[in-house]
């Protein structure tokens, strides 16, 4: 941490802050020019978590340096972490794709999508039981009904099963039916949530929050990673930005900044992070090339029937040609050798 | 809702749009010109939440007309409500104030406080228990501990208590020892948070998300009123901007905003909508000059000591000068019928 | 300045910073930790202007601690500044009024304006003659022929006559009718704009830029005075957020940030900063009683006419009260010594 | 547009809503519902561009639904636009390279970028000769010195120059020395110059504003083909968000949304949509795989003396690394038939 003084800091007002850094056990150093008092903190920065220098007499601002996060850090993991989910690896250099509804409306919608999913060559099957809705009156999922729908479409296809858990009090029954939590945007601070997820024994897909910084999202996954699970996966799904045209701003960029500060995987949601599904398969091969390890889409087999966000969801036919299209990109990219992130 | 057609939409096109609203049990209406086709929509649009207009082929995108929530819109309950707080009244034209540390530290930091908090005339004791923080690492509050301070606090001062509840599990104790359970900017859009304070008859403090619409947020609230609680406080707190010198950016702007689209009181934050003490004074006196109900403000007996948000709190002499201020400005504005806004 | 190594940063690559700083005559001091490599900068930054500190090799990143602005500095210049333009004092403790039509349309609308601006006590007339439109087939204002409308204005009524200008090549014009020159939010980067307004002679107003932080707003100041010229007045007129039920979002914050920062005056939009002129009137106390040194509004003697902006605009009769409003806010304020920022 | 009258709307205000658009000589149809009362207006959106519908007596608010753009529409012209630029032809499927430093330092520097630029195969030559910069004492570039060594450049190499142009006055000389204007993103607003630039004749490359809509973006464009230039390419080069990790957030959607909306060619720089250098190859093989038709990088012989944004410019081996892999993925792309977009 750097203190930055102000202006006009008198000597006592210096020593006060020397003491209070001396006090957390760290070591402080003073720079002093005509214009400028700065006093640097050295050591381990959870130690000066509850010492508020910002208020201290004298003191202009302070400026974090280190990272509040560790186990998320690559900088105490440096190689990438592969997560296994049910036997599929997740960050080994193959995208994988996570592909079915916005949200489970009955048994013959949820088998139809899961076939076409499947047939594609997806690995995991999505589907919302449980949807947080921005209006009560909004339809809010099948709850457990559809859990149970998709550990059906599980048996019926091999593939895996990834759905979002709400509260605190579905965990237990999300995590019997389904291979992988997703933890949804709006609850990436909902830190009781994620200290349980922590806990439950499954992996976790942890989504951005809507206007989460990276730094924010990291801090997020070591909540779940601090109890003791360290199989996480992060999902960038858009930002709110004042641009309208799109439902969100799809921050791809974001990929490679968690390349360079984490080693977990990191996969893309563009039906989200665009609300088009015009957009998805453009956003889709960009995630692609930019390293992502892995892509979350919306496909229904009725777009037009379906009971949330149809107009971001893909048609059977459009969907299958994102798959082919960022299949050959992949296996190209890996064949010739072309990697997006030196890290 | 008003649906905008492609401008090369066919005529089979524009029918099934038709046949999809009227089968929803809405009437439908074309408008055609050289450049443009639109088909209106009339009736309660909650009765389209479940078919995905947007998705149809032909539609270029909807426009959303009327509002999705009820309870809390002032069309449907033209008169300002009056929140009773344990014999306190929260908008009846007299601003009330909430102070207090962010986080309650321990029984002498939270008496101390709430003498001084007390003593300038402030009726109610804000002070966090339980803390929603981004790092695992910091200060995460004394949890039923901090209750029961607070509690004794009120005892001493007849102050009222206000704090926050993160979790469902934490709602019956945090019901029993305050007077009005706040629900944070991180838990705005914590559904199942929100459904259960709804449902727990108790007063609640509606915080803004981080970066919640006032469309957003008035749902937000719509989800506590649905399930029976009418009593709900909104409280500005600033929102996420690009602008990095200030913690949030205070939208003032708000404040007229609910008052003119709903009839539930709103308080304003200046403590972290600024994230600079020295920002609170003026922003509280422009908050009452432009019609808050009342104001949340975050004093410490020694802001350089606080566990928590220290660079944002008030020594107990800059509150009195707040609190003095904001006192004979509002006076003064009633005395003179200087009204800020024309419902 | 603040230089963050890499954690593994090697001891060349910091032997190679310290000399690139002392290359440019400043001096360098190394704080080194176990997980932290610090290199502080003591001296005059703008020598480090053309040295990129951030690519050398080992630099993860550098943070800035001065301000890059001087003349705009409070730090230079601890005194408020009071701005005279034709004899009326901006910053000296009375809030001043600009008022008018957005844009000059006509003769008999100006001149109609004029007297209901005048009537109610407002010091200047604003009106565009000059009128920057996001798409070109929008009304672009009646050029020099407005220019002399308002000068015409101003002998009517005794007010003085603030405009925009939009390129280097109509100052001359504008400098000859106006008596204070307003460079658009939309030009706040116009750099050769800022420049040539800095060499005009006559007081500049600068809106503060769409997405423009405090501190370029500053630095575009910095601009206008580094030609010569010292009487700026600054003008918060309400920041690009994603939230989309207001034009912009007032950010009233900015006038106590500024206030700490600059010794120069800011006055606040609140027509432009809400785009709904139901929010004009709280707005307008609400800066008042946040310490701004003046308003400007929009008033039209028939908003629903105006050919630009007519929902933000003030009836007559909405101006008289936002008028008698502020005029007795700002009286109260002065006579009972409330002061809404220590600087 | 579509007009949303308040809920009590009076049958005299719709009256007075319906002779307002006939006024403009555009048709008015009424629905109305027993929460909703809507005027649509069929006709050319322009007509109404002078009647301030928001403020007649009764309105909620008015929708736009038809663009304001015209000549840079793909819906007046639906065919891809292939602009030649001195030969070089930017949108015809094959990206093309704009590259270079950031700014024009030395006759030295130029020319070696100039060489490593051409040697691994781009088209085009960048290099800022004005530079606009956020404080008036960082380098502000060479002028016309510039613009000299860049035609200098371009004998040497036979690479297309493309330089920026920051003032009206400027403009000739650039003309006479560059094949393509650039407007930056701190002028995309800058009516007068956009203007001027739509009369010189040469090619224009328009950036995206800081925090500039798509909308407003193409309406940009419209005032440069409104002047009778149709050789206008669009760059997006990252908006202005929240997230502080990154310079800018590169928004990649906006290559999708551009193909949709304009037959405009749209390219990309990662550089200034990142600030990093280590983010640039990722986020223009991302592009690539987006379907822009090419990109804009820095590239400096020592990014570590470089004058103007060292952090962002790339090596010159980093830069051989993505020229060889963007150059390997569009010719798989284009030889696979893997299309980004279906427009």
């Amino acid at each position: 941490m750097v203190i930055i003084m102000n202006v006009d800091a008198t000597a006592a007002e210096i020593k006060g802050v020397i003491e209070a850094v001396n006090g957390a056990g760290l070591e402080a150093k003073v720079m002093e020019g005509s214009q400028q008092k700065i006093v640097g903190v050295i050591g381990d920065k959870t130690r000066l978590a509850s010492v508020p220098i910002d208020a201290l007499p004298g003191v202009e601002k302070t400026v974090s340096i280190s990272k509040s996060y560790k186990l998320a850090s690559r900088e105490f993991h440096p190689q990438s972490s592969v997560i296994d989910v049910a036997g599929v690896k997740i960050g080994d250099g193959t995208p994988v794709v996570m592909a079915g509804p916005c949200a489970v409306e009955s048994k013959e919608q949820l088998f139809e999508a899961a076939e076409i999913v499947k047939a594609a060559g997806a690995q995991f099957l999505r589907g919302g039981a449980y949807k947080p809705r921005t209006s009560p009156y909004s339809f809010q999922g099948l709850e457990e009904q559809g859990l149970k729908y998709l550990a059906e479409a599980r048996e019926r296809t091999g593939l895996r099963v990834v759905t979002e858990v709400t509260t605190v009090e579905a965990i237990d029954g999300v995590a019997e039916y389904a291979d992988m939590l997703q933890v949804g945007a709006r609850n990436m601070q909902n830190f009781g949530l994620l200290k349980e997820v922590g806990r439950c024994g499954k992996p976790v897909l942890l989504k951005r929050g809507l206007a989460a910084t990276i730094d924010e999202w990291l801090n997020a996954a070591e909540y779940i990673m601090n109890e003791g699970n360290p199989n996480v996966v992060l999902c960038e799904r858009g930002i709110r930005t004042y641009e309208t045209y799109t439902r969100n701003t799809l921050d791809l960029s974001a990929v490679a900044a968690v390349k360079h500060l984490s080693h977990l995987p990191i996969i893309v949601d563009p039906s989200h992070g665009t609300g088009k599904w015009r957009m998805v398969k453009p956003m889709a091969f960009a995630a692609v090339a930019a390293g992502a390890d892995g892509l979350m889409m919306e496909v229904h087999p009725n777009p037009a029937k379906a009971l949330s966000d149809g107009p971001q969801s893909l048609t059977p036919e459009n969907y299958q040609e994102v798959m082919a299209g960022i299949q050959k990109l992949s296996q190209f990219m890996k064949q010739e050798n072309i990697v997006p992130m030196d890290i």
